[in-house]
């Protein structure tokens, strides 16, 4: 099942069923307010969900329209929390070179995660007022997982079985912050403005064979100012979204539309290129010794995508935004 | 003007106001269906509630009721965010000590600010379901406000225009993980559950001459197990809470109903007592060479109460909580 939410001028929007295609959808206020009501009351409401769902599939559902992507706000505008991992380990490794920050104890085996501001997520087109160049603005490609209501203490294979929703996020962050904020010890605030998400939140087996092993199993498509920046795979995840959700819930229940993320999407193999613009920075500094990209500017557009390896769109849209002075 | 959230089995609980006494109070749903609703449209619901809060105080209210702290939530269950500051300098210099980390970089010109939870808070006198002793539980006895909506790039004067309600809050903290998780750089998680509040929240004018420089200029008197733990008075917050909302505004707006907070209140004399058994460790360990005090057991209580210079108790009612095995 494919959900999306227009942009009506009220805090969570309204839900669209949206086509598998992605071309058509409809809207359905009988059935939930909202995505955040939908999930909030899924068992219930996912039947009705799905019936809508095989008859727009089949042209048989009334009111469908066009699906707009630059119309929707991110799928849950304002989410209960939202926390972000960095489960890809070579992303992490390189950071800590890019930012000189001492090694995290028990990198490997013991998740890192923040907790962001989830209450004025950007949509999927949505122009991103920032404050200043020289903040080192960047983006960060990711996925992740809304859940239904988690209890303390849940394990990890248990904790997989909370995923309703799968997502693809655009994780804005200020890289000339960053570094004091994490010698804090009080973790990123500043460094992390509002975070932004690609329009379609996916049921995992929207996915088929590209949700396996807890980890989203496609190519994220990374161009900044229409030219190709990386495609890195989620596969390449080390800790899996089970694993995350059971992390944070270690010491308290998470309400139903927690969002959990990957952190940027990051690959060992250099070909792959990069999903964030500071890693690709890091790894300059090592393969040529400086550092040559800078980060983006007023009027730059960051486009993200995901793809199945046969090159199919992905199931989320498109992200494609555009940073403007705040 | 007083309010508080009463606790009827929906996620926002539903609006009284209270009398200025804290004996009476009078659902108000007519006005607002909830605090957060309330938050919302300030401007537009703000005086029926002072008309409400004035003819309850006369009392001429129609429907008032004898007004029970623990049959109330948090004054906002749940916030678009919560961010708690680290702004009375002698605490953060202590823990400093007691974690062993170094030193906060501008710690005495920048203040440092941790994103929290804010889908999931405790009531007043709500049990504290937590899974291990071993993880150090600490209570941390706070002053904080709630902001109207803040645009990004306040300025700290411009940014205290923006209150529109001081709380008590009960920042529960579990300080085995917390040095781990300052560590990674990410901030606090684990480290942090569900926090508490005392049930009233008040408007600025509530307070008096105790709403001085953008801080609560009360003692915040703090028992353990019904021992006398700590009075640390709210005026020697370092940084007032302009200041803290214009660092969090810094590089994103915040939505009505923000909730910051002001760290643990804690006084350079030693005579004060502390409202954290973190902080009375570490003085042990600087003035007797050893921590003394360990940390909660399950079954222990915890109760907080602003008290003004006369005395008489603050306006924020009791918080009066009980740890128990999650």
């Amino acid at each position: 099942m494919k959900l999306a939410t227009l942009a009506d001028g009220r805090l969570d929007g309204s839900l669209l069923v949206v086509s598998q295609d992605l071309q058509r959808a409809v809207p359905v206020p009988a059935i939930a307010a909202s995505l955040h009501d939908a999930v909030q009351r899924w068992d219930e409401v996912q039947p009705s969900l799905a019936e809508v769902y095989d008859a727009l599939n089949a042209g048989r559902a009334a009111g469908a329209r066009v699906f707009d992507g630059a119309a929707c706000t991110a799928p849950l505008p304002r989410a209960p929390q939202w926390l972000d991992g960095s489960a890809f380990l070579n992303h992490g490794r390189l950071m800590e070179q890019a930012f000189n920050t001492p090694p995290i104890p028990d990198f490997d085996t013991v998740p890192v995660m923040y907790q962001g501001a989830s209450d004025d997520f950007l949509g999927p087109q949505a122009d991103v007022p920032l404050p200043s160049e020289a903040d080192g603005i960047d983006f960060e490609g990711e996925f992740g997982v809304v859940t239904g209501p988690v209890p303390m203490g849940v394990s990890p294979e248990a904790a997989l079985r909370c995923v309703r929703l799968v997502v693809q996020i655009n994780d804005w962050s200020l890289r000339a912050l960053g570094p004091h904020e994490m010698k804090t010890g009080f973790g990123f605030l500043q460094a992390k403005p509002s975070t932004a998400f690609a329009p379609v939140a996916v049921t995992p087996d929207e996915l088929g064979e590209a949700w396996r092993d807890g980890r989203v199993q496609l190519k994220l498509h990374v161009q900044w100012n229409g030219e190709r920046f990386g495609e890195p795979h989620g596969g390449e995840m080390n800790f899996h979204f089970g694993q995350l959700i059971a992390h944070a819930a270690r010491t308290r229940r998470l309400t139903a539309g927690t969002i959990i993320g990957s952190g940027t999407v990051s690959n060992v193999a250099r070909g792959a290129g990069s999903a964030c613009i500071a890693e690709r920075r890091v790894i300059e500094k090592i393969d040529q010794g400086e550092m040559r990209t800078g980060f983006m500017k007023f009027g730059d557009r960051v486009r993200m995508q995901a793809r199945f390896a046969d090159g199919r769109d992905g199931p989320f849209g498109v992200i494609d935004q555009r940073v403007v002075r705040g």
